[in-house]
């Protein structure tokens, strides 16, 4: 599944957007990337002296991400060679992703869906994730494999029973593009809990970057775009969410204690296969999807059979 | 939440059952438990110098697992003083929890639930585990915290489709105790999924013991039995599950790669407060919880609020 990270920094997309942000990444075989990081200038350096994983006790530790911060800017870093490395997902260790269904009025209209009251919630199990350009699998028996742009939210401290938006907000250490694959069938028509249709192996392709929160000034004005064969399927944005990512995160910590290094998908823009009049053009092996937010990248990936 | 180890492993319970099987677990401070094993004489033993932790990679690791069971059968393992030491969940670094809902006749009966044609899944975080005498929380808000006793299956090899139940039964490395306890209001009436109700902080205390596949028989003729304050309410057994243990684990590993060191709680028997007439007597704090499967051990929680 290793991919030219030459490509995954620079294909071509319809919208470029500006590169400027520090972003932090892994790269390297699955289950044995290093930590990195992309600078201002494009050039990809290795963070392994100052961390050894992107995951939680980092985001948990703003010494280290300070110590990263300034050896970005006095440009300190060994640069490492980016080509031939796979990227893989920017967050080692995920504790649990947390995600929320329904969450923008233009999805819950298409799905035919009331606006929900409160956030709807489900899971994935972080062994669903994978690197933004690793091949996902169409699950054996699947006739209703779906896509999902979704903005992810990553946490960096401990939040239990948020008193207010600040506070939650305070517990977001960044932001990362999430690819929330989706069997309907097993979703919906197979017995109760949407768990069931969420949590095929690569169902969660995450990155390329983890982006800090003091990059994104508004997590309510950032789009999302998803492409199938590079056709245009998904182009939203999350000032359609019905529950802004702050109130995501306050309400969540109502009902579980958030740690660092945990993960909440924040729902999807409209456009997906489910939404469209019949025959839905759901995903199937040999099909590629393409998405990205706003200054967090963008991923790729090729459909295969499981 | 340190609780005496000698009162954990005899705490006076109304159907004492026999204690003859080695039992791996792990004791210490939370987050700092070290591996250890209850041998055939009652003896508690540390595993330290053969295992750094009970987790997945030890239970896919056969050649470790059976120099523990030489040494244990040898009596070589150096003894612990369990005196004044917390029992942990008996598995550590869990990668994901699946429950099965409604899988007892008798609890669909009691619920009004029609019996599921296929399992209902839904998902509980790894840190919602606790140890089988750590504190549970009832959350702030709750007024329909409830118990549900389980039987916890641990799988001990990577089973992706498995092709029937036998392929499904030779991926269990064990079995344990497990409180899968629920906030019926969260779950039910906050808008649409189960996992709102099932991922509050200690919501699965686990344990004391891990008892290896090999040692339990018949998964199928297991007694189980749940008291509040002493009085006896849930008082099952697994010959009532509608999807027995091998098909659970063969359905599930359709929907999801089950790996080393995930867990599934198979569902509950009748007898929790939803089931019950008006009012329902759903715990509080002060209420003492104490649960036991036959050969898996006992469980005894106080109730907080969180």
């Amino acid at each position: 599944m290793t991919t030219h990270l030459t490509t995954a920094m620079t294909t071509a997309t319809p919208r470029p957007h500006p590169e400027s942000l520090v972003k932090l990444l892994r790269v390297g075989p699955a289950g044995a990337e290093r930590p990195a990081l992309l600078d201002q200038d494009g050039t990809l350096r290795d963070l392994s002296a100052l961390t050894p994983d992107i995951d939680g006790p980092l985001l948990a530790d703003t010494d280290a991400l300070t110590r990263i911060r300034t050896a970005a800017a006095d440009g300190t870093l060994p640069a490492l060679d980016g080509a031939d490395l796979r990227v893989g997902p920017p967050l080692g260790r995920i504790g649990k992703i947390v995600c929320i269904g329904l969450n923008y009025h233009d999805h819950a209209r298409e799905t035919g869906a009331a606006v929900p009251e409160e956030p709807i919630l489900f899971m994935k199990a972080p062994d669903t994730v994978v690197g933004p350009d690793d091949t996902v699998l169409v699950p054996r028996g699947s006739l209703k494999t779906d896509w999902e742009v979704e903005l992810a939210v990553v946490i960096g401290r401990e939040l239990r029973y948020a008193a207010d938006e600040a506070e939650a907000l305070a517990a977001v250490a960044g932001y990362a593009v999430s690819h929330d694959v989706s069997e309907r069938a097993f979703q919906i028509e197979r017995g109760g809990q949407w768990d069931k249709g969420k949590n095929c192996e690569t169902f969660n392709p995450l990155g390329p970057w983890l982006v800090t929160a003091d990059e994104i000034p508004d997590p309510q004005a950032l789009g999302l775009r998803l492409w199938v064969n590079g056709d245009l399927k998904q182009d939203g944005t999350t000032a359609e969410q019905i529950f802004p990512v702050a109130e995501v995160v306050r309400y969540v910590s109502q009902f579980m204690t958030l740690y660092p290094g945990d993960v909440i998908n924040t729902g999807t823009p409209a456009g997906v296969a489910l939404g469209r009049p019949e025959p839905k053009p759901y995903l199937r092996a040999g099909d590629v999807v393409e998405l990205e937010i706003d200054g967090l990248g963008h991923q790729r990936q090729s459909l295969k059979d499981a």
